[in-house]
């Protein structure tokens, strides 16, 4: 008896990103079959089936398909807009002029502040509109733009919220370590005992968050505060992951390592202490491209040092308003190619499989593989090198979330 | 008697960007009224006749109308696909295992000349189509992929042709002198003979080009070559601009000064006699962040010269398979501001008015003034920083070419 489907595309190339396979894990002349959402086939057309039946199929007149993409590192849902700052800075106003102004990410902590969760969403609407209309399926959003229990909590029912509005699964983590807010007076451990004595607990009885995140730099937190909130992250069950060697090499990444963090996220000044030690673990190093091009920093990654000790690499847009105002993962791999010479395979890999691994969710999503949610991203593309190669394109067919 | 106008656009804010109003010309409660394809008013809704009357009226809802963008530099016909050579690259092969692959500017001019006219239309329309889809109403292209005399004439009608396909107005730039042919076996003055005396003459009988291009570099051609495709292009009647400056100072913007080039482009060696040369003629600096960023050039462009001598400043993306494969203005904008340190006010005006200018059309496009056409881009922005700001992000709300 036939077997029946909901959907089968059909008449496609695969760019399956298997990890058990060589480079794209291609298949030339491929098909994928879902049911319930879930990808029950993905290979090749003689492989598969004679005799099965679908409700609709579907010709993908040779297109390649990937997984659907994964933007495992952004900061989407926030208050206000810091458009004026950056044209202010561009004019030459100081550090200072700049706050005088009310710039910097008090601003945004500000404006946070002052919105509610249904302007938050509003607000953060059109950027996730942006990441979808290139075939994003799964992102990560996180707070740290509250910095008080409520926002910090507001943030994250925000972040839930949009995707109640759109088809998308989103990832919530929880960055209370994100910056020191002015009523803190400076007294850094003592906000840091707020984080984990207060916020944390709470955001995690309210079950918002699936990871918790700090950043560990000079200007931010540092590895005594950093793991601090990691043992309370641990003691309530969540996983971590860290923005570590950013601006200097403060052994961040060996820090996310020792708490088996899920991600290492930056790393332009990790050594290969750091790298190996996120081997061990399987931290997964997380590549911001958009943050160094758009603070215009020169020290780059140590992408050989990963390749040399097998840390899985992923890339994101790291999007927020001040570092990286960016809402483009092909840009991102552009970016990760031209910037830190990743080859077309690490990027592909590092907007799928490794943005789903770097969440946790690879059993999930990341790959085209049978038993995942059946997430695709249909290309117009002759190869998926063009995904990478060409910038400010979109050449995106169609986006199937969960079958649909 | 009521004036009748064609479409009224109210309740907008408005960039002029008139060259006789500071920054960008704004006007906070602006309309803009028009007829037969044409600007008959941009300015403040107080100061237009109570009494007028329109077949549309549009209410922007205090939305940002802008010029139409203008792309003043693009390579945007050409056949074939360079995705497979930057992946190769990106996997360490040389320069001489890329050329064994049928990779570099050779196999887009084999690929270009194997094209029919038909195919070159095919494959530059998604371009187009991702230019048209920010707002771009008026652009630029170049032939120089042919390099013999029915190519280059066949990728100049398909140039024009696109015009007919899309609500858009090309200008056309013959660029013979823009590499050597294989077949020229190494003899670049007998190539620019041919240049001269048949391919010039050529196309210009066929009135297919609006301006005469060279590129004029260690590894293209030089100052005597130069010379003399911008004498014959003079002895026609037309135009010249030029490639110049990008890799080394071979004293080409100064070159193209003495011609009265419309523009000298790229520009990243040019010094200070170049830049107070092309202040004196009035030629335009046409800056090409997008090659700047995909080549991993190091040296900038002189900003600050150009600043100080009065130089015009243009922005545009050099679209093109080799150096620039980018199609978004929005991203060169914000390549501007980041990687060449230039104002919002100096982007906006690089792809607007000064993009006009540089094609010898600012009575035509480039502003909103009465008389000039009506090309029109409306932006879901809260202010026009923002188009600069953000990175792969689209917020065009409509775009209108010649008053529809
Ligand atoms: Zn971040
Ligand atoms: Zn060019």
């Amino acid at each position: 008896m036939a077997e029946r489907f909901d959907r089968i595309w059909h008449n496609a190339r695969l760019a399956t990103m298997r990890d058990d396979l060589p480079d794209l894990g291609e298949i030339a002349h491929g098909l994928v079959a879902a049911r319930d959402g879930r990808i029950v086939f993905a290979g090749a057309r003689s492989d598969f089936r004679a005799d099965a039946d679908a409700a609709e199929w579907i010709d993908c007149a040779g297109r390649w398909i990937t997984p659907g993409l994964v933007d495992c590192h952004t900061h989407l849902v926030y208050g206000g807009n810091r458009a004026h700052e950056f044209e202010l800075r561009l004019r030459g106003a100081s550090y200072e002029e700049i706050a005088r102004a009310g710039g910097g990410i008090v601003s945004t902590v500000a404006a946070t502040r002052a919105a509610g969760e249904a302007e938050l969403v509003a607000s953060a609407l059109p950027r996730l509109d942006a990441l979808i209309g290139e075939g994003v399926t799964t992102l990560e959003i996180k707070s740290g733009y509250g910095l008080d229990t409520d926002t910090e909590l507001r943030q994250l029912r925000a972040a839930r919220a949009l995707a109640r509005v759109r088809p998308v699964a989103i990832r919530t983590s929880f960055l209370g370590a994100h910056a020191l807010p002015v009523e803190a007076g400076g007294d850094k451990d003592r906000y840091i005992d707020l984080v984990c004595r207060e916020m944390l607990p709470a955001v995690a009885a309210a079950g918002l968050a699936d990871a918790v995140d700090a950043f560990m730099e000079g200007i931010a937190f540092s590895a005594e505060q950093t793991t601090r909130v990691f043992a309370a992250a641990r003691a309530l069950g969540l996983p971590v992951k860290l923005h570590a060697d950013q601006l200097s090499n403060l052994g961040g990444a060996a820090l996310a390592a020792k708490f088996s963090a899920l991600s290492a996220d930056h790393l332009e000044h990790t050594d290969e202490v750091g790298a190996s030690a996120m081997a061990q673990a399987g931290t997964v190093a997380v590549l911001l491209p958009g943050a160094f091009y758009f603070i215009r920093e020169t020290q780059k990654p140590p992408v050989e040092l990963f390749r040399k000790h097998g840390v899985r690499i992923a890339l994101a847009t790291d999007c927020n308003p001040g570092s990286s105002p960016l809402t483009s993962l092909l840009l991102t791999m552009n970016m990760g190619a031209t910037l830190f010479r990743m080859t077309v395979v690490e990027c592909l890999a590092g907007v799928t499989r490794e943005g789903g691994r770097a969440l946790g969710m690879l059993s999930e999503v990341g790959t085209l593989e049978a038993g995942k949610w059946c997430d695709l991203a249909i290309w117009d593309v002759e190869r998926p090198a063009e995904l990478v190669y060409r910038i400010g394109f979109n050449p995106l067919h169609r986006r199937i979330w969960r079958g649909q």
